[in-house]
C-alpha cells in the first residue's frame, strides 16, 4: 500500500531536512496502517520488531510531499520482512528506503513461534507495487 | 532541584533553536527526576497532568548548556502546582518559565483524591531556590 | 478551521494515552496548516510563539479519532491570540484546549513590530466555529 | 566511548518499553557526544548519514539504566561505519545493536567527498572497547 506521510514542522531539524531517526517514525505508521486496513482489521497477532534499516537517498526538505510504500518481500516459519519506499510525490524522487524484520511472538511464554496460516496469506498479498509512471 | 538538561539535537528545529513542545518534555524529565530523588522513591502516589504553561522568554540555542529547577509553588487539597525555570548554565539567562497542575487521582475510581499528608510535606519542601548569584 | 490528526503510535506513553507533550506539537500541527490554508500560503509573516498553554480535560487514548479545531480569539497590535480545541471525533467528547501568543518578530533588528495589516484582517476572518450538533 | 543514557519518559510507547525508533536518536546522542569529545572537538568535518542499522536484542524496560557504545569498525575512502552497542547498565545484558555509515560530504559542490588525513586518524582511534567483565 501507498499513502501520503503527514509530516510534522517537529520532524525537521536544524539542517531543514527530516532527521534520520524520524525515518522508523515513518516506517510503523506504515506498519500500523498496513496492519489496520490490509492485514489484521481488530485480530491481534502478537509480533515484535528484530531488526530495521533504512538507506537515505535523498534529503526530504521543508514541505516537500512524501509519499511510503510498504510491502511483504519475504515470509519465513516465525518471521517476516517488510520492506519501505519513501519518494517525493511530485516527481518519485527517492528519498529514503528500508526494511523491518518482524517475529511472531507469544507474550505469555515470551518466546518467538509460527505464523498463523491466516496471517500468513494475508501477508503475503502484500505484493511490491510496480513503480510509479511519470 | 535543579539540574543540567541532556539536550538532544533532535530536539532542535529548522530555526535552531528548541523546539516549542519540547520544553513540556524538559518539564516532564524535572518532574520524573523530583519525583524519584526528592518525593516519592519507590512509593507510587498516582496523579494526572491536568494544566501545563509555557512562556518562551529567549531561545536555546544549539550548544547552549540548559538547566532547569522544579519547586512546587501551591499545595491545595487535591492539587498542586510546580514551577519550571530554564536557564541558560553559562550566565543565567532565562530561556523558559512555566507551570503545571498535578491533580492527585484514584485510577480506580477515576476520580480526584485528597494529597495524603505524607505527600504533602514533601511537595511543600521542594521550595523555590534563592536565584543564582553571577 | 477543524481537521483530523494523524495521531502516530510514538505519541502514546506507557499509560496508553497520547503524552502531555505532544499536545503542543499537535498545536504546531494546526498553526502550519491554518498559516498554509487561511492566512499566508506562500507570504512570509514572521513570528514567535511567546507562551503556550494546554488543560487536560480527557484522555486521548489508543485509536481515539481525534479532531483540532484552531482560531483567533485576540489581535493586538503587535501579538495575537489562538485558541485550539481537541476532540473525539466519534462523540465530541474534550480532550484538550489551550492557546498560543504569538508575537510578531522582525529578525533583522530581533524586535517585536506591528502586525502588518493585511494579516491582521486574515487573522481576524478566523472565527471560534459554532460548536458540532450531536 | 561509553556512557549512561538519560532515558527520557516519553521514549516509552505503550508496551513499556523503548519505542524502536528511538534507537536511532541513541545513536545520534552517541555521534554527537563522540564527535564533540573524541573527533573533531570544534572543527567542522561535514558528513551525511547513508544508511542506519538496529537490531533489538532485549526490552529496555521503565527504569532500565541503558549504557551506549560507539565505535569505528571500518575507515574507507570517503566513508566510515561506527557501531553501537546498548546495555542494561546494570548486568550487560545486550538490549540493541547496530552500525550507521557516514560519508564525508562536500556541501557546496553536494558531492562526496574523501576523509581528510587527520580525521582518519582521529576515526581509527575510536576503537572496540573490551567486553565488560562481570
Amino acid at each position: 500500500m501507498r499513502f501520503r506521510l503527514d509530516v510534522r514542522y517537529s520532524d525537521y531539524d536544524t539542517k531543514e531536512h527530516v532527521n534520520n531517526a524520524v525515518y522508523l517514525t515513518y516506517f510503523e505508521m506504515a506498519r500500523a496502517r498496513a496492519w489496520l486496513e490490509e492485514i489484521a482489521g481488530s485480530t491481534d497477532f502478537p509480533f515484535v520488531v528484530a531488526e530495521a534499516t533504512v538507506r537515505y537517498r535523498s534529503q526530504a526538505r521543508l514541505g516537500d510531499p512524501l509519499d511510503i510504500t510498504i510491502w511483504t518481500s519475504e515470509v519465513r516459519t516465525r518471521a517476516w520482512v517488510w520492506q519501505y519506499r519513501i519518494v517525493d510525490a511530485r516527481d518519485e524522487r527517492l528519498v529514503a528506503e528500508g526494511s523491518t524484520v518482524q517475529v511472531m511472538f507469544d507474550y505469555e511464554t515470551r518466546r518467538p513461534m509460527p505464523i498463523p496460516e491466516e496471517l500468513r496469506e494475508r501477508l503475503a498479498a502484500m505484493r511490491e507495487p510496480a513503480p510509479a509512471v511519470r
